[in-house]
């Protein structure tokens, strides 16, 4: 791979250094006249991919449309670009599965709920990076959890994702067969996002690892939900084990985004403020103008930064 | 329980039976002052569910808002109702996270992708029903899917939902254990829907059983996806052995959804037009206008029905 220059998005490093390609790990793709993108109303013959997203250096992903717009404004105007804030277009606007905006180098992208709509998300993008032939991308998760043991408001930067047994890996079922992916991030980039957060004052922020549950009531040990068969203690006993594991968040997308950015080749970090700690609380807030003031942009400002 | 009178809506029962209510399964409920449907944006105090929702009769659930909102503003032109149909509200325009319109006794409702996604929202929309004090209701996924031996428009009503090894269960991980839940429907209900369709020209039905997978790309044996390491011959093995198990559409959806049907005393089914039949073509149809024509509406008129 031929050295070239890096972009000018604030990287310390200096000069030449070879630069790394989003991998796709399919050999079918090749042989293909056409890809369509099909969940975001994208295709390889109908849009010229490169020349829309050849520039991007970093992807930033949540589950909600609004937010993850909200986001797109909050980059525009911090990085000062030209134009309206209100003109952001939604690029996927063909179809309601995603949203996506594109902002100078940065594309905030909303994935839903849940691994298995991140996984359509994370496959359809990696495919778009590597048509658009970007190199040296970064991807963050960033979003909202439930702390364990922490106070609401804290940003917790993601270690290693772990699933419901603590175990840091991803069972992908594969044509009927149990594939184990690992859930292990890049290290160098969480202590880089550590960094950034110090810089921010009155911003508490913590390396830990983040559970993946596939279920907000049963699978979190909430006490609210349609079903509910465990006592107060048991959820309690739970929690304190998933924290002795070194549990600070949970969630419902960071295995597959961990695996994903693995096995392609993408530096990535999970990146959430925690809401209510859920140990101590059996609910969410149900207002997040409830919580503390800089709450909502944390993780926005330190993946800025 | 007081026998009281049957709903209006068609129903073949004369006079007075015993009617059935939706169960939620969890007594910290009872103690709490307030339920908060949070991803509904709906609470106990701030809104009197039973007066909003309590002739509810029929919810409709399928994965895309605007999908959603096409078919209540369907159901509102075939049951002659008053009012403007460009005037239907989502109810839960509040949040992104789910669009939610009522139309006379018929509740139609988004659920975004995959089993954790649709998992919050029936848990929300059990409790809705209970609070609201809603009786003998039956529940439909109505949505699309990848066939399995079928042509493209066929409507497959679901006799029993699998997971990826042809079981027909669904595991729940709660606090860390599994726990598996049956994922057999009403089979008078199917019946039903198979009745129902006879009676429209020219709408190919089956009833089979419907798998449901973790992953749109590797789970369901696409070719097209980011990562891809097995060949086609070993997808089109895959999909002959789901055949022989009864296997007739894959979705990502309805494992979860038959198992709380059944733990909540729900009817429910999942009944779902396939698009290009998985095993033939390793693609997703781009535009659905490429469609045999009846193919959008196919699901709904059965609903309907």
């Amino acid at each position: 791979m031929a050295p070239i220059l890096l972009n000018s998005m604030g990287n310390e490093h200096n000069g030449y250094i070879e630069q790394e390609k989003v991998y796709v790990k399919n050999p079918h793709l090749d042989s293909m006249e056409e890809d369509i993108l099909y969940h975001f109303n994208l295709s390889t013959k109908t849009h010229n991919l490169p020349e829309m997203f050849g520039d991007i250096k970093f992807v930033c992903v949540g589950g909600s449309a609004n937010r993850m717009k909200a986001f797109a404004q909050f980059i525009h105007q911090e990085l000062n670009l030209q134009g309206n804030v209100d003109d952001i277009r939604d690029i996927c606007e063909g179809t309601d599965r995603y949203s996506m905006y594109k902002v100078g180098p940065v594309l905030s992208i909303s994935h839903g709920m849940g691994v298995p709509s991140i996984s359509i998300m994370l496959h359809e993008l990696i495919k778009l990076l590597d048509h658009a032939r970007c190199r040296d991308v970064n991807l963050f998760r960033i979003g909202t959890s439930g702390g364990v043991g922490l106070a609401p408001g804290t940003v917790v930067i993601t270690d290693k994702a772990v699933d419901s047994f603590f175990r840091p890996q991803f069972e992908q079922v594969v044509l009927g067969k149990v594939i184990v992916r690992s859930t292990e991030l890049d290290e160098e980039l969480a202590r880089d996002l550590l960094q950034c957060s110090a810089e921010i004052p009155n911003l508490p922020t913590v390396i830990g690892n983040t559970m993946c549950t596939h279920d907000f009531y049963e699978g979190q040990g909430r006490l609210d939900g349609a079903l509910c068969s465990f006592s107060t203690e048991e959820k309690l006993e739970y929690l304190r084990k998933a924290h002795e594991a070194g549990v600070r968040n949970i969630e419902m997308e960071s295995t597959v985004f961990a695996a994903m950015c693995r096995v392609c080749n993408l530096k990535g970090n999970a990146t959430s403020s925690c809401q209510g700690p859920t140990h101590r609380h059996p609910r969410v807030l149900q207002h997040r103008q409830d919580l503390p003031k800089p709450y909502n942009h944390t993780p926005n400002a330190v993946t800025l930064q």
